[in-house]
C-alpha cells in the first residue's frame, strides 16, 4: 500500500532525479516527492538521507537539489524529499491561507512572526510526519535501497519542526542534521532524541532569540551533538555548512566524502 | 636582530621540521620554537600559521605537530610554534613554580580553577606576545616565507590566552581559531578583533561555563565569525574540530585541501 509511483525520471551531473508519489489511493492523489540517486550502481544499499525543505520553498528548491547534489555525487548517497503539505505541487487548504496571511500581517506589522511560524509548522508536522514515515517504508522497498543501509534525516528551518517529531518516533533515523527554530513545542520531543545531532543556529537572527535557538540544542538527550553559530541573520547560513552536514554524515555512515566539500 | 637560528632538521611524512631559537642576544637564550614547511619547494610564500599550545604542554605536542601535519602536507602551509614561558625548553620561574603549585592544590581540593588559570596566563600572554611578533618578524625574513603571504593564528586554551592579546595588536594576523577560555580578562581586546575567527566550545565543559564560553565568543567584533559546540569535557573536544580549523584556513587562504580532511 505504501510502494512508491515514479512519474519521471532524468540525469544530470553524476544524479539521476526520480520524481514519486507516495501513499496515493483510487480518488486521493498521493505525497509527491522527489529520490536523487547516483547514477552509477555501485550505490546499491547506500545510506539514504530524508530532507525536509523549508516553510514557503518546496521539494526541488535549490537548498534541497545543491545540498542533494553534494550528497550523491560526494558521498554515493540516496537523497529523498517530501512536498510539505500545503507547499510545492500539493493544494493549499483555507488553514494555510489563513496561516500565510497571519504571518504576512505580523511581518508587515514589525511583530514577532515566532508564535505564528511555531503554531503553524506543528499543525504542518502533524500531517508530515506520518507521510515521511510512510515514504520511509516505501523508500526501503526499492531494491537499490533496501532496509540494511543507514538513513539520516536533514531538516532547517520548517525542516527542523518536521523532523523532529518525525526522528522522535523513527528508530530507522540514525543520524540528523537540524537548526535554526523555537524550543517552545520541540524541545520536549527533542529530549527523546538520542542520536548524533549536527545543529546549525545564526548568532544575529532577527526572528530565533539566541536563548531559543540555545535551549533547543541543548534539550536533544544525544550523547555526540555538535552545534555551528554562524554571525549573521535568519537567512544568511553559510553555505559551506553545507559541506559540514554532508560531511556529518559521511562520518557517522562511514563514507569518505569524494569530491571536495 | 630578530633572525632565526635553526638549530636542528627532520624531516617526515612530506614535512620538513626545523628547531629554532630567535631573539637571543650572547648571554641570553632566545626562545625555542619549531616551524613545519612541506618538504617540496611549491611551498614557497605559501601562507603561514602560528600555533601556541595549551597550558601544561609544549610546541612539539601531538596537539600541535598533528595539526601541523594537516596543515602543512594537507594545505602546503607553513606551521611555526615557539614554547611558551615556563613550558617546554624553556625555564621556569619561581613565579611559574608557585602559580603551578597552587593550581594543583585548588584542583585537589575541589575549588575552581579558572581565576588561577586566567591570572597565570594572562601573565604568561604578557611575555609571550612579544615574542610571537619577534618569531613573526624573523620568520618573513625566510626567503621561503616572505612578508606577501597570509599569517594566520591558531590558539586553544592558553594558546587562546596568548592569541587574543596577540592578535588585537597584530595586523598581520588574517585568520584566527581560538577556543575555550574565560572572558574575564580577554573579552575587552576581543572587542578590538574584526577578522574572521572560528571558536571552538566544549558544551559540558567543567571549567568553563556556557555563559562565560559564549560571552568570550560574542566579544568579538568579526563580521565573519563561527562557533563550535560539542558535547563533552574540556578536554574531550572532538578530533575532527581540527580538520575544521584546516578547512577555515584553507577557504581563506584561498588553498584547497589536497588530503582527505
Amino acid at each position: 500500500m505504501y510502494s512508491l509511483h515514479f512519474t519521471a525520471e532524468s540525469a544530470s551531473n553524476g544524479m539521476v532525479e526520480r520524481d514519486f508519489t507516495v501513499g496515493g489511493v483510487p480518488g486521493i492523489p498521493g505525497v509527491p516527492g522527489v529520490l536523487w540517486s547516483p547514477a552509477s550502481d555501485a550505490a546499491d544499499h547506500a545510506p539514504l538521507i530524508l530532507m525536509a525543505h523549508g516553510g514557503g520553498n518546496h521539494k526541488k528548491h535549490p537548498a534541497m537539489s545543491g545540498r542533494a547534489q553534494r550528497l550523491v555525487a560526494g558521498c554515493g548517497f540516496h537523497v529523498a524529499v517530501l512536498d510539505a503539505p500545503g507547499h510545492g505541487d500539493r493544494p493549499r487548504t483555507a488553514h494555510d491561507d489563513a496561516e500565510i496571511a497571519e504571518l504576512f500581517r505580523a511581518r508587515a506589522a514589525g511583530e514577532p512572526e515566532g508564535p505564528i511560524v511555531v503554531r503553524y509548522n506543528d499543525h504542518l508536522a502533524e500531517l508530515a510526519v506520518p507521510e515521511y514515515r510512510a515514504a520511509l517504508d516505501a523508500l526501503q522497498e526499492l531494491p537499490e535501497i533496501g532496509t540494511d543501509g543507514p538513513v539520516g534525516f536533514w531538516g532547517i528551518n520548517m525542516g527542523t519542526a518536521i523532523g523532529i517529531p518525525f526522528v522522535a518516533v523513527e528508530p530507522r533515523i540514525t543520524a540528523v542534521v537540524f537548526g535554526q527554530h523555537w524550543p517552545d513545542t520541540l524541545a520536549e520531543k527533542a529530549r527523546q532524541i538520542t542520536i548524533p545531532i549536527e545543529f546549525d543556529l545564526q548568532w544575529d537572527d532577527e526572528h530565533i532569540s539566541r536563548e531559543a535557538g540555545l535551549a533547543l540544542f541543548d534539550a536533544f538527550a544525544s550523547k555526540e551533538k555538535s552545534l555551528h553559530v554562524n554571525s549573521g541573520k535568519h537567512k544568511e547560513l553559510p553555505r559551506f555548512e553545507a559541506d559540514s552536514a554532508v560531511r556529518f554524515f559521511a562520518r557517522h555512515f562511514g563514507r569518505p566524502v569524494v569530491s571536495p566539500a
